[in-house]
């Protein structure tokens, strides 16, 4: 297994699995964009030394981790002037773990083979949660080699884990899920509607329905924040509608369209209004307020 | 515990939940419109007593149980000329299984008590399999005192048994269950969708979504048949648009609309419409034909 790791953004994800890496007893040399992020003290006190440039973070590492944001916030980090792919050793593998699409990732892939370092993409599932218990979701795109080669450290941040198909699977796989979510969270919000429509105490429906064939982890886990009218994000709203404008960009050349998930994009878009203008901080159960506070 | 058992209807449901009821020891007298149904056989196999009319079954009931189909079906099987109601001992508690939503429950309910008989209301969710297993989620409107005397047998039945509140309660949440489960189906179709655009095998998006936050018992238990291409009803499309019509109907006065489920809704009208017509009696993962062959 590798020792010397380099992880690169320290967020509500990446903190908590730089954290799990350390540890374990990796050697990990970790940096974030700001400093005063809680997810840096969270890596450095486990252990994780967490420097001040990209540059010191990859020169000597074996496996470079990025988790950031959207898609040009990646590209900067790692293909950018002052990016991981400017000083890594030739060889080195990167693996991507922020949510960018099928697109990015390729292109993304495609440049780092000309400059001789190998690519993975490897967006995550499971929450903050996950990402602190190490139980995440990891979905793989790239070559079976570098894919069995990183796989032990995979599995320290995650339980399930799995090689999707080449440079970008990982992502389109990902993009599911984030539909899944979206469309979920619009059923639970109906369900809520409804229930206290017919003055049904929500949190009893919510704990009925989670029993039977109406169950999802949206309405065992987001039901009750909703009845108990806790809209703070475990997954921001803002995210969960950059992941919808990436799967638009995914399906554009297609024509393809999917009318329930952009029916929920829309929904979160009212949410995101709110406010004045900052509602997409909220958590995405807040897409109950679109239902209460939207005019349907 | 009471002894003597009617139950009337012996369907996908009825059949193997009077089986359970039969199993434990119970005398139980059962009826169906229909002789020659799998039900009928498999209450009878397990020592039920089938009878041919509704008189037979009922006239020394302690409890009359009721699982047959839509709202003229009940109101015809309880309140009809030959129904229960007209021969039923007074005081006895009338239990309707089916799924006829709050306004028939209570109307229902009120000419019962006119009659001198009692009644809850009892839907079911999980399935015919969770009918078979004695898993069923059973929601329950009533007295309490009339829910307390019931339970024991409902215990036979199912495994997560709650009462919701008064006649009609057990009709409300059973309408939040169903409007889960359409908007989930939905959810998953375009998962699946998405899958197959971006040359993603839907088998593998459906195991690796399914163990993070994007998880369902839609996407666990519906998802491998789509991508098997096994459209066979477990729960036939029929009988969920009969539901979500109650949905619509439990609305109305409030002017409130759940477009979600109005969108689940339409699809499902499409895939009612193919094959000459008969496409209603496919399974609810049916709805995925809707995209395939709806022209979205």
């Amino acid at each position: 297994m590798h020792k010397q790791i380099a992880f690169l953004g320290l967020g509500m994800m990446g903190g908590p699995m730089t954290a799990n890496l350390a540890r374990s007893g990796l050697q990990v040399m970790a940096w974030n964009r700001t400093s005063d992020r809680p997810g840096v003290e969270i890596a450095a006190s486990a252990g994780a030394q967490v420097v001040s440039s990209i540059q010191e973070a990859v020169s000597s590492a074996e496996v470079i981790f990025t988790c950031v944001g959207d898609v040009p916030d990646v590209e900067a980090v790692i293909l950018g002037p002052e990016g991981a792919a400017a000083f890594a050793q030739p060889g080195t593998l990167v693996v991507d773990m922020s949510t960018i699409g099928p697109v990015a990732a390729r292109k993304i892939g495609a440049e780092l083979q000309q400059r001789q370092l190998r690519f993975l993409d490897a967006p995550i599932s499971g929450g903050d949660i996950g990402a602190q218990k190490g139980t995440l979701v990891i979905m793989v795109g790239g070559d079976e080699q570098d894919f069995t080669e990183c796989k032990p450290l995979f599995e320290i941040m995650g339980k399930t884990i799995r090689l999707c198909g080449p440079v970008g699977s990982g992502q389109a796989v990902k993009l599911c899920n984030q539909v899944l979510c979206a469309v979920n969270i619009m059923s639970l919000c109906e369900a809520i509607k409804l229930a206290e429509q017919q003055e049904i105490d929500p949190m009893l429906m919510v704990e009925v329905c989670s029993k039977g064939a109406a169950g999802s982890w949206a309405l065992s886990n987001l039901g009750p924040k909703i009845a108990d009218a806790d809209l703070a994000p475990g997954f921001a709203i803002k995210h969960l509608l950059k992941d919808l404008r990436l799967v638009r960009e995914s399906l554009q050349s297609s024509g393809q369209i999917l009318p329930g998930m952009d029916m929920a994009d829309r929904f979160l878009q009212i949410v995101k209004e709110l406010d004045g203008g900052i509602g997409g901080e909220l958590g995405t159960q807040a897409m109950i307020r679109a239902y209460r506070e939207g005019g349907s």
